[in-house]
């Protein structure tokens, strides 16, 4: 496969793929974008204006021609002959995925990877139409926003060639993103399933009345939040049982048991999505939202969040 | 009970009872400490000497005073009339526990709160034997290390009074902490059971080959985890429904049926701790932690805790 990639295609540029196409331009791509919404090609020059300084942030200084290496297109079928990577964000609608894909399989190059952002459906359920080479098909799943939050999850399916995941993950990787390999097909693919994880257990003790949507909130950003930004949870584990390459065993060993409890806990009094306990969690979010300055919190999220990401980068070239 | 504390006790002087007193003299109380292992003192001055920088840098300059502010005793119990607040920090074990808090019912005075460090013994299972006060008994339970990890999770037995709470609640905001209150006494509190259950599905998805330890660990660090240090799951989730008050609502409609499908799947697939899954977790875990740089990997950790602690501080004065 072509290791050379220049020329991006984004296929619908909403949300996800507005900010992949920053990120392109930041890094000294062409992109060629085509979405039949109107007015996406104004909300997009408004978004990359919007854009484009954390960008500086994040990775320095950045020649400003660079952000104007896009093109906007009607119908991207007779443009994929110069194309090196396709990354597509249409809607997550089994049928408009299928025909889409089957036109992006019959004109793009044979050499080329052709990548969904679809964050729900794996690709082996709409590439049925695809006639020519539907193994140079895979997800490439990021976290929104792409061009701020590194990791991207590749998803293979069945078919998919094994160049096409390399080819997938050093392209990732060569634009600064963390690219991680979900080798199974599985609902939720695996970020999405540690969040719902979470997400589950804080329900059911917010609805069972064990702690408040606020206190909750405060316990994961007060405690284990502050690690899982530099440390997994393998790593934290390990880290908890001592640390070094015994760690993770030791406390497996030592901590087992209790863990077992609380798992049998957990699962007793999971959430059931019942009318009763959806009731009770809402109510507590939504007394708990009424107090947050969402304006103040989204700033020290970013602002955070970039510092986080330089200390990190810094860090690793110490 | 009284508002003003000016000295603690520490009961109990290991890893967690040393970095408690490292906070309480860096907030310039005075602490009279009490462990029954030989050499505690020495080991305890090497980790005040250890800890001191990592305290200044996240608080700014202290009084070089106050780190001498500290006393050895062999028998806390007649010391007990000029404590204000103490923070026990004993081994895990029912008995001892019994025992141990019969003493300190006995001599505490009748105004302070009586706070155990425990992670895993509620405290109705040990005020058995406390024939004078048991309603001043709570759990202060910290998160590793309590001098720099801010939560800590306030847990009452049915019979504390809420003055016990509201005064532990105080003490501990008053020292920069950042307190939750557990209502009831569920195992594992908080904290421990939302890493269990990440936890839970990490080992799930590692021990079926759907991804490897070392991606896990990156799909946390790259993705959700970079968030979780500054917006925990109840706002991540009201954000990503296009934030506000309603967001949590709106998003647990629109994405509500697709997660109800990841956990119904994520159920399916609990990991079981069977030898087969923990062998095949233990092997891909053991592999990934051969690589990992561990003084690199701590030292990133502390800096980048450090930042994000200070940006948040600041961020919350702007």
């Amino acid at each position: 496969m072509s290791q050379k990639i220049h020329t991006v295609a984004i296929i619908g540029c909403g949300v996800i793929g507005m900010s992949w196409a920053c990120l392109f331009l930041a890094k000294g791509l062409k992109v060629i974008i085509t979405d039949p919404v109107e007015g996406t090609e104004q909300r997009f020059k408004e978004y990359l204006d919007d854009a484009w300084p954390t960008l500086e942030l994040q990775l320095g200084s950045i020649d400003q021609q660079q952000a104007k290496n896009y093109e906007f297109v009607d119908d991207i079928a007779p443009r994929l002959g110069s194309v090196d990577f396709i990354q597509e964000n249409g809607p997550e609608n089994v049928e408009f995925k299928q025909n889409l894909f089957k036109i992006l399989d019959q004109h793009a190059r044979s050499d080329i990877v052709i990548a969904s952002s679809s964050s729900g459906l794996p690709s082996s359920v709409f590439i049925g139409k695809c006639e020519h080479q539907p193994d140079r098909i895979l997800i490439g799943h990021p976290f929104n926003p792409p061009h701020l939050i590194p990791l991207v999850e590749v998803v293979p399916h069945v078919g998919t060639s094994s160049v096409a995941v390399s080819t997938a993950l050093a392209f990732y990787r060569s634009l600064g993103k963390i690219p991680v390999l979900v080798r199974k097909e599985v609902p939720g693919f695996v970020a999405n399933r540690l969040q719902a994880a979470i997400n589950a257990e804080a329900y059911s003790l917010i609805s069972r009345g064990v702690i408040s949507a606020e206190d909750l909130d405060k316990a994961v950003t007060s405690g284990p939040g502050l690690r899982w930004a530099v440390t997994g949870p393998i790593v934290t584990n390990a880290l908890g049982g001592g640390g070094g390459a015994d760690g993770f065993s030791t406390r497996l060993e030592r901590l087992g048991p209790a863990i077992r409890g609380w798992e049998d806990d957990m699962h007793k009094h999971r959430f059931d999505w019942s009318e009763e306990m959806l009731s009770v969690l809402k109510a507590d979010v939504a007394e708990y939202l009424a107090t947050v300055e969402w304006t103040q919190l989204t700033r020290q999220r970013d602002s955070v969040l970039l510092q986080v990401l330089r200390s990190k980068s810094q860090t690793r070239e110490d």
